[in-house]
Parts: structure tokens; C-alpha cells; sequence
């Protein structure tokens, strides 16, 4: 093993540990070419958790937040028992729970199926979430994560996005939903479906931390999307899988 | 709530449950146009999961195939212990241990960073990916999860990929280093860094089960990335990006 696989080979990996702290200050350049909004300072961000989220809605914003040097991530949910995702699938957990945080500077909230509905309408989930909100630099929509921000009416009078089969829910919220990756309006943002929470997250962290922290994100997860075909959008997909996953076509001329 | 997000909506949605599965079938067309290798077959799909993995590698490819009908997806693991993330922040576990397991259809093996090599190291785990390794249609290597593979021998002569900084760990077990997205050598599947195994993954559904289906997958998780920048690869990635992460930068002339 040790010839093909060494510890020091994977502590320069920067794919764990203090190795993958990523810094805008590491080449020594002039901040002011490329600074974020938080540079210098510490971001508190928490990734709300609960049962039956679509887990890649928020590890993918996880796996590149994690990476970055000033971000103090933590994954919060009502209590810190075991969850399944929506698949039934998986197992996670919360690291804290909801009650143990009462301020975060980013809060970031995952979609999922029935899951965002039993969140939805959980009173005291939705009292947090509320609060947590009236405290954050920004609030994060993932996928139908935006739903719930629009369910609490925090997305009245905004441009928001969502999964693509749920323009109607955020309309109907007061939002306006925009057929975009994804979407800020003040301190809101959202992304549509799943995957796009990761692209969201990229501009997030060049929002934070400058532009040159978010390309590092980006080249630590080998984010260089190469699908094996044009049909991740309801724009680009063809008519016969759209229709088989039960799209609704007009969508198309948006 | 419920004129918001109601039942009937997200039943519809294809995130969850049996509403989920996503088959070929459903427009009725002639198989001959769009048939994958396991057309109406089920296809046992096992993940294998150990302490220190990085969560998009296995989150990535789980996220498009627990949504493809014919798929029996499980998660393995030497125990069903929890088990933490290589940052230490997420918490997960598998639904079977190894030892249950004596056969798949599908191997898909993620990388880490210590917990690759710790997962190399230990005789029963590579036992375990040895004996199920030769039960296989196919054996997939994600990121770091090609070095596993490639330690074990199973590269040997093989064209693979692997995460960007490792090419000579590869090339270093006899395998040759390919600078693509991911590679298919007769039944060795291997993919780049982190996020290249949703790319990989949607190639994998292509060709058990058709492009069709493949691309359903890819819509149901709206797959259709806008990264703000293009920095994920070390071919495209600003110089100063590349050596702020500790790259060779001779590897971009490749």
C-alpha cells in the first residue's frame, strides 16, 4: 500500500482536513481584485436538516462550503436522532440541534419530497427557521427548499426559482419565478432542482469570499460538468422525457 | 399549507417513493431504439461505504440511480455503525454489512482522502472488494475510489481516471492515467474528482438502461449545471487557482 497510496501524497490531496481550508490570501494578491463580502471574517452557516431531504440538494452545497477557509458549517435539525432521506435510503443526522442555535450568517435550507411538507408544517420547525431568518446575512433556497421559504412568506414580491415541475408554488406564494440556475434577490437566494444547489453554492462562496475562493471550491471537487447528455433542464430535455416524467410542456416556451 | 404545498403536487413531483422510477417503458417505444444491456432486468447496484469518505462521490451517483426503476440500490459497509464524513461534519451509515453481500451486479467504490487509504489497508475490506469485484458486470472507481481499485491490482493495463492531482498514483499501479471525465475500460468504469461521478453515473444508466432513461435521471435532478466559473478542471482552472491547491501545473499541458 504504502507505495501507492502514502499519507503524504493525501495530506497535499486539500480533500481533508486543514489541507483543504481554502483561502483567497494565499497568494498574497491585493484584496481589493478580488474580495468578498465577509473577507477576513468568519461566516457562520447552517444547513438545515430534516427527514426525507434529497441529499445531494445539500451535500453538494456542503462539499464545497466545507472546503472554505472563514466558513463555520454545521448541519442543524430538530433533534440529532438519526433521519432518512427521501429515498428511504439513506441515514444522516443533524450535528446540532435546532434549539442549540438561535443566529446564523447564512442559512441554508435543502428541499426534499413529503419531507419539506411534514418541515412545512411543523410549528416549531417553522419558528425557527423564521428566526434563524431574521438573523441571516442570507437565506438559501435549495430546490423545493425554496417552497418552504415561500410557504413562510419570505419570498413575497421576490424573483425566486425551484425545482422545474413547481413554478406555480412559488407564483402562488407571491414569489416570481425565474427560469434560471439560480436566482438572488436581496438576501435571498434559491436555486432549481438538486444539482443546482452546487452551482448556487459556487457563487454564494465568490459572494463571501471572493471569486478566486470559489474557483478553488470548484477545481477541490473537480466541478468541470461534462453530462453525457442535454436533458437537465425542461428546456433542453426531449419532449418524450419530459412528458415521461410528467412535465408540463409549456414550460418549455419560458 | 395546503394550497401551497399540497400531497398531490409533490406526488407528482418524481422525487420520492414509486412515482420515483423512472423506466424506458414508459412512452412505449420499440426497445430496439434505446435498449441498455439490462433491459428488463433488475440490476443489483451496490455502494460501498467506509469511515472518510467524501460524501458528493457516493451522493452523486445514489442521487441518479436510486430513481431508476430496476435498480436495487444498497449502501455496504463493514458494520452498520456510523460512520463520519472526511471532514468530519456528516454523519452516515450503511443499510448492509460486506459480510452480507456475496454478489452484485454493480460495484460503484467513492474515494476519501485517509479513509481510502485506511479502507486499502484493512484485509477485510479488501477481500470483501476483491470477491465481489469478480462477481461484477461492472466495477466503478469514483475520484480516490480509482486508487482502491487500482491498489487492489483490478487497473492493471487499464486505461482509468482519478482525482486531478493523482494521475501518477494510477500510472504508478500499472494502470494508464486518462485525463477525461470518466473512462470505461471492458468492465472498469472510472471517473475524475468528486462530482464527476453524477457525469459517470448518467453514462453507467445509458448503458444498463438507455439514453432515455438516462436522461430522465438527469432531468429528475435538473442536471443542467452553470457553474459561474470555469475553473473545475486543471486544464481550465487560472493558473493561480491551480497552485494555490497545491497542482502540478505541467498536468494542464496534458
Amino acid at each position: 500500500m504504502t507505495d501507492l497510496i502514502d499519507r503524504r501524497s493525501f495530506a497535499a490531496m486539500g480533500l481533508a482536513g486543514s489541507a483543504a481550508l481554502l483561502s483567497n490570501d494565499a497568494q498574497g494578491e491585493p484584496k481589493a481584485a478580488r474580495a468578498g463580502n465577509r473577507e477576513g471574517k468568519k461566516t457562520h452557516i447552517t444547513i438545515m436538516l430534516y427527514p426525507g431531504t434529497t441529499m445531494l440538494d445539500w451535500v453538494g452545497p456542503y462539499e464545497a462550503l466545507h472546503r472554505v477557509e472563514g466558513v463555520e458549517l454545521v448541519l442543524a435539525g430538530k433533534t440529532t436522532e438519526w433521519m432518512k432521506s427521501d429515498s428511504g435510503l439513506v441515514d444522516y443526522k443533524a450535528n446540532v440541534a435546532f434549539d442549540a442555535i438561535d443566529r446564523t450568517d447564512v442559512l441554508i435550507v435543502p428541499g426534499g419530497a413529503q419531507g419539506v411538507m411534514a418541515a412545512a408544517n411543523d410549528p416549531s420547525t417553522a419558528d425557527w427557521l423564521r428566526r434563524l431568518d431574521r438573523t441571516s446575512i442570507y437565506t438559501v433556497g435549495i430546490c423545493t427548499g425554496s417552497l418552504l421559504l415561500a410557504h413562510l412568506g419570505l419570498l413575497k414580491g421576490k424573483r425566486a426559482t425551484t425545482y422545474w415541475k413547481f413554478p406555480h408554488m412559488l407564483n402562488g406564494a407571491g414569489a416570481t419565478f425565474v427560469p434560471e440556475r439560480w436566482v438572488r434577490d436581496g438576501k435571498y437566494w434559491t436555486s432549481a432542482g438538486v444539482s443546482a444547489g452546487i452551482d448556487a453554492t459556487l457563487a454564494l462562496i465568490a459572494d463571501l469570499y471572493g471569486s478566486k475562493c470559489a474557483m478553488m471550491a470548484q477545481l477541490a471537487i473537480e466541478y468541470d460538468p461534462h453530462p453525457p447528455f442535454n436533458a437537465g433542464s425542461v428546456r433542453t430535455a426531449p419532449a418524450d422525457v419530459v412528458e415521461a416524467l410528467g412535465g408540463v410542456l409549456a414550460q418549455r416556451r419560458q
